[in-house]
């Protein structure tokens, strides 16, 4: 047995008691006539003590030789310590250690296991497995696996059942491009891996599975960044004989379990905003509800007073920075380099001070006087104190640039506390986009997604003012988790799909077994994913996804652990080569 | 609102009432004045009745044309029934109905969808969502997600974390062949899919994770069968700082736990037993323990009596068949050929009847006197009115012949009762096992395995006696799970490769990054993967894996879901060729 206890347990209830501890040696001083030791595991830190009386020589003698990072097992009495630590649960005793085993040495770390560590990003990415027992690392873990459990724990009591899909399947086209499998029993043929399991969830709905969960690795070949991984994990959800309503309910109950289960946090019901009011306050279908700033558009009461910019813009609109007018000119001027930058792209920003007596202060005082100026102050909601900052230009562009602004001043007002949770609910989103380059439009949730009822004609008229029964779940600014009501007849779907520039043939080769499932009864569904890896991160305090992921792939696609994708041998490429022949 | 109740919760407690139910239509009684219809959904069936009084001429005539699978919505009040069904939870009540709304057509399904169907293995798989629809897959389905959820409440009570690992990995080489998948984002490399997550769950260890689990798919390229899917599902486990004993417990407890959550079923503790034990009382090391019939070895007592068959072979073994001696001459033949059959191998069985009256009657009378046939009774346990079928040959060979035998005579005897459960550690397997056909050896568990402390010098002496402190979990004749305790430093992993064959270069090429980590302060830890497929069906009653997956690959590889692995476009076909050339 390696172990009686673990080295986060052993309290003052516990002295004189003999017991055994295993761990890593943390840390040690050496007094010369006496060694503490650090011992840490999972679980906690216990001090260890070896002196030449209490102990012996030869003891202490090998104490003083132990490295950081070693292995050993003690045996021992738990005896109160001279100078108590309240601030560590152990920290009212240590040990006097009778015997010690060296499990295992350790060479010196590249970096220190400690919670603020000296090693770099690159440096604890190839040593993950050292990285991981540093505290930060190491909880996020553990708090990854807590909010996975709870999320069981509650759809599991709420009736879904988790269902395995499959991870090779025929690849079915999804946005981004499929990671793709040859197979060695079918020549010539591949496997897809799936993006979503969508289609199978909605078969599993067809087949009567009622309610349906499961947490589940997608797939995208896409590009690597920091905040995004070539394989996530979804939290994936379907219900049948749902409305919309029954979703946003359920859902958002499983939010709040999860708020209160693992932050502590209790949270009133979620806002609902339309699509269109998000777009038009915050210029964003996620906004971050924790603090104001909300938009004002200022058309009707900037243009044709003779500024040019304005008049030709199709978008005027502008937020109140709070306290903003404390900026000096320099900083003002600052901001405005902020949001030229090719990263945001607006080309100017207007301003107007809002002076403590009332009065204001533009950089545009030529074309607007100080009532045009009030105006923009009530519209913005800005107080005497306040700045009014103002820009301009075609709608979707400008609202995603002062989108930018607001959520950078915020960041630099400290208004985005990550410990402060504003969850909303964004509904009725468009149910197609349109893509600007080709002019063609594409779904903008995927194409299994249902229009309003009664606005499947529109289709033909005006098909990007047809709202779909989707909705997305928005936590700080983020998006944690979208979904919509299905289709499911066989006509609609077909109908939408000719929409989106399929052929009937094509439709038939990609997604016949979708629609010919819905031929056989299909119920009315629904339902909802939620990132995982995303909103363990926000949920645990902001911090970039790859954080709560125990191997993530680094910026390269090379696997941090095991140094590369893999490398096929020649017989494996060449066995490859003579598929691809077969063809 | 779809419904307010399911179709398997109205009982006469709710007469009265008015509800709102939504489903399938199960079947109809039709009775010209009044129609009788089952509501099925995944809670249950619920009886809803039309006539033309209490409802209308016109709801009766709609109802009249209702067919199965139908997907509906009905209003209407809870009703007592006239003639009540106690079998059923729903069978004092009725639904007299008052609104009748079809939310989808159905077709005629393909087969029926009632728990004995009329349809065959194939169009049940190509239709899965309606076979999914039916009772027994359903149930299989859901009892399949309550393992899941109980194997993670015992493991989180109990302190593991659960940590994902990652699927898009480089290529370790286990055993089986890799499925490989090719990276678009760096040209000419290919990650591979893991066989298992077993470095990843060592260096979890290493990173001082403590106890890890994690129920993950695993993917081998490997032929399909009946009973083997390329993708399975595995309840992964890893421990630090803990010895054999410490995982059997634990994980001798989970499998109790569920045993008793899933089946209603407490099982004592389990019987221990070793690999050379189970290999010579049952042949095998995966020994069905519901019965006895254990092997009993004559050859002491076989031999050098002038039975040339017997004393040239390496081993002569029989078994006690109970109330064998019952079998005619015609259907000892038959049990012969049965023997004889190529699947089985051998090249003959001798047998000796014991009478009641105590007298014996072999087949090698003329060789074995009634002293040497009552040594034979006793040795394998026989009782009068038995029979006792002995075989011989090389040991190994002749081993699996008479447990497939024993097992062939335990299903005709009714001795494997898939309601009796027979849970066994089997421990102290080989550490290698020779490969006949090339002389090599080969790990018997994987290179990570560690030897029984003390034999790692016999490696170079006698490597086929080397003990492995490994053990597998044996339930029913099937092995559930198996482990170990690992290699946890550097010298022992690098002489475990050098002995299986692996070139310096080579080891530090494929495991390397394992062998740097055990640098580091490697902790001793062990762990166990369970099977989930194999252990939710044999929990589940025996049937085949398959019946338990949602969307099982059918044996020609294609996916029964969607007909066929992906068909690459062309475009995808000569941008993998185009990286294969730049190899």
């Amino acid at each position: 047995m390696y172990r009686s206890h673990n080295c986060g347990e052993l309290n003052a209830g516990h002295i004189n008691k003999e017991v055994t501890l295993s761990g890593w040696v943390q840390k040690s001083r050496d007094k010369g006539f006496i060694v503490w030791v650090d011992l840490r595991d999972r679980y906690g830190i216990t001090q260890l003590v070896f002196d030449e009386e209490r102990t012996s020589k030869e003891m202490l003698e090998r104490a003083q030789k132990l490295g950081r990072e070693f292995v050993i097992q003690v045996k021992g009495k738990v005896i109160e310590r001279a100078s108590k630590n309240p601030n560590m649960p152990t920290g009212e005793i240590e040990i006097l250690v009778s015997e010690l085993t060296i499990l295992n040495k350790a060479l010196v770390p590249p970096f220190t296991i400690e919670d603020e560590t000296d090693g770099g990003e690159d440096v604890r990415m190839k040593y993950r497995y050292l990285d991981i027992r540093r505290n930060p690392v190491k909880n996020n873990l553990i708090f990854r696996s807590k909010v996975s459990m709870e999320v069981r724990n509650f759809l599991s009591t709420n009736g879904f059942i988790e269902v395995e899909t499959p991870y090779l399947i025929k690849s079915t086209p999804e946005g981004a491009r499929d990671f793709v499998v040859p197979s060695r029993m079918n020549e010539g043929q591949f496997y897809a891996l799936p993006q979503s399991p969508q289609t199978f969830k909605q078969l599993l709905m067809v087949g009567g599975m009622d309610k349906y969960f499961q947490i589940v690795k997608c797939f995208r070949d896409e590009d690597l960044r920091a905040d995004r991984q070539p394989e996530f994990t979804q939290i994936d959800c379907e219900m049948a004989f749902v409305e919309q309503e029954d979703i946003l309910n359920i859902f958002e109950d499983l939010t709040r379990h999860l708020l209160k289960e693992v932050n502590g946090v209790e949270v009133d019901k979620f806002p609902r905003m339309l699509y269109d009011d998000a777009m038009r306050l915050y210029g964003n279908d996620k906004p971050d509800i924790r603090f104001g700033m909300e938009f004002g558009e200022l058309n009707d009461i900037t243009q044709h007073k003779d500024f040019k910019v304005f008049n030709d813009a199709e978008l005027v609109v502008g937020i109140a920075v709070p306290g903003g007018n404390a900026y000096t000119r320099k900083e003002i001027d600052k901001l405005i380099d902020w949001v030229k930058r090719p990263q945001v792209g607006a080309l100017g920003m207007i301003y107007s001070r809002c002076n403590d007596d009332g009065s204001f202060k533009s950089s545009v005082d030529k074309f607007y006087d100080q009532d045009d100026l009030a105006k923009w102050a009530e519209r913005t909601g800005a107080k005497p104190g306040d700045l009014v900052c103002v820009l301009s230009g075609p709608t979707n562009k400008v609202r995603a640039q002062l989108s930018a602004l607001r959520m950078e001043l915020a960041t630099r007002l400290g208004l985005r506390d990550p410990k402060v949770f504003a969850p909303l609910w964004v509904i009725d989103f468009p149910l197609l986009e349109l893509d600007e380059e080709t002019g063609h439009y594409h779904a903008m949730h995927h194409p299994f997604t249902s229009p309003k009822p009664g606005q499947l004609e529109l289709l033909d008229t005006d098909p990007g003012a047809v709202k779909a029964n989707a909705y997305d779940l928005v936590l700080n600014g983020n998006e944690i988790g979208g979904g919509s009501i299905r289709i499911h007849d066989k006509e609609t779907q077909a109908t939408m799909f000719k929409h989106l520039g399929f052929t009937p043939e094509e439709a038939k080769e990609q997604f016949g077994f979708l629609m010919d499932a819905f031929q056989y009864g299909a119920p009315p569904h629904g339902g909802l994913a939620f990132g995982l890896d995303r909103l363990v991160s926000i949920l645990g305090g902001q911090e970039t996804i790859r954080d709560f992921i125990a191997f993530p792939k680094n910026n390269s696609g090379r696997d941090v652990m095991i140094d590369a994708p893999a490398q096929l041998g020649q017989e494996q490429l060449d066995e490859l080569k003579l598929q691809l022949k077969t063809k």
